[in-house]
């Protein structure tokens, strides 16, 4: 039996990556085999190149040099850490994956979603999630709930209108691919978001 | 005026980082602008990347996820280097560029050559060298050149059929592409490789 693919997606603040940690240890406390991972940066490799992605620089850092950089790290991720536990019967919990790279870089960023496309599918070599959770929250919030927890690094100093396009690119996403991307209302307290998601997984017939 | 745009192509150890200097040196011997730059690594946010192409690593490194790190760093270097100082009227000599991606990553590592030709136009937005030299020595004697001076890097720890699909397929660009592409000779004496390159940019009215 391989493993279920499981992304978390969102914006800033949404509060996907502890969601994604709880779904993580629910398995684990379960018995069943899981592994958390993210982009970018869920390798060694891939934490050098997120480490570049990240770093305020002087150099003007064009949009596709920036996807390139996630769809490299993708690729690494892939075969390094997502397909190896995959088919080892090991769910893989990951924390941002394409639909990120198509919000930011193409509904946030302005560059062209077909170009996007074209090289996710090259980075991905066809994997694709078996189902995904968009943690969906106003742009308002979440970066009230990032300035009060951790200091700002170069993505999260954009302007709000940023992140709108973001947060609408995300649920535009989610309207094209219903089957797969349920969208998660991230206003509710931290465990009946996690209930939400556990019911979902229960109707999907995955846990 | 436009600053005229040469590239500099070749096996490891056929002297193209040698005669890329001595051909900038002369451009500022005559008082004509010029700067010299390389790929992958020509600018600060370049720099990380070439380290991480270069650096061993225990993680299975994808020749996909090479490719793409190699045509970020050229988006970087195209936009914060190559474009800025050809508009401004200066020449611009690279030591490396988009043959060198289709030659490793293609002929001799064996990813599709298409893929690589799209992305080579998606990192470049259509950028073209103006004339390329192409330093063709033997395999052999460029491998016999290398160990005698340096330490061998990830990239040139690779056996003698890999360059030899390496050299092949820089001669096979050349022979696509010969009014951009010349052929030098890598085997003479350094000055006189240089001389030839004099010749071919002055009937070239380059020079």
């Amino acid at each position: 039996m391989k493993g279920v693919f499981i992304t978390f997606e969102g914006i800033e603040g949404a509060g996907k990556s502890t969601q994604a940690k709880m779904l993580h240890n629910y398995f684990i406390e379960k018995n069943i085999k899981s592994v958390l991972t993210r982009e970018p940066g869920g390798t060694a490799l891939g934490k050098k190149i997120r480490e570049i992605l990240l770093t305020p620089t002087e150099d003007y850092f064009p949009p596709k040099a920036e996807l390139m950089l996630y769809e490299a790290d993708r690729n690494i991720h892939i075969h390094n850490i997502i397909k190896p536990n995959l088919e080892n019967g090991i769910n893989v919990i990951c924390d941002r994956y394409t639909d990120s790279t198509l919000a930011y870089q193409g509904y946030a960023r302005g560059l062209d979603l077909k170009l996007i496309e074209n090289l996710n599918s090259i980075a991905t070599e066809g994997l694709k999630p078996d189902i995904t959770f968009l943690i969906d929250i106003p742009v308002e919030e979440g970066l009230k709930r990032i300035l009060n927890t951790r200091e700002k690094d170069r993505i999260e100093d954009e302007d709000l209108s940023f992140h709108q396009r973001l947060r609408e690119g995300f649920l535009e996403i989610a309207r094209k691919e219903k089957d797969r991307i349920y969208i998660i209302n991230g206003l509710k307290e931290i465990n009946e978001i996690f209930n939400d998601i556990l019911e979902i997984l229960k109707k999907r017939y995955i846990i």
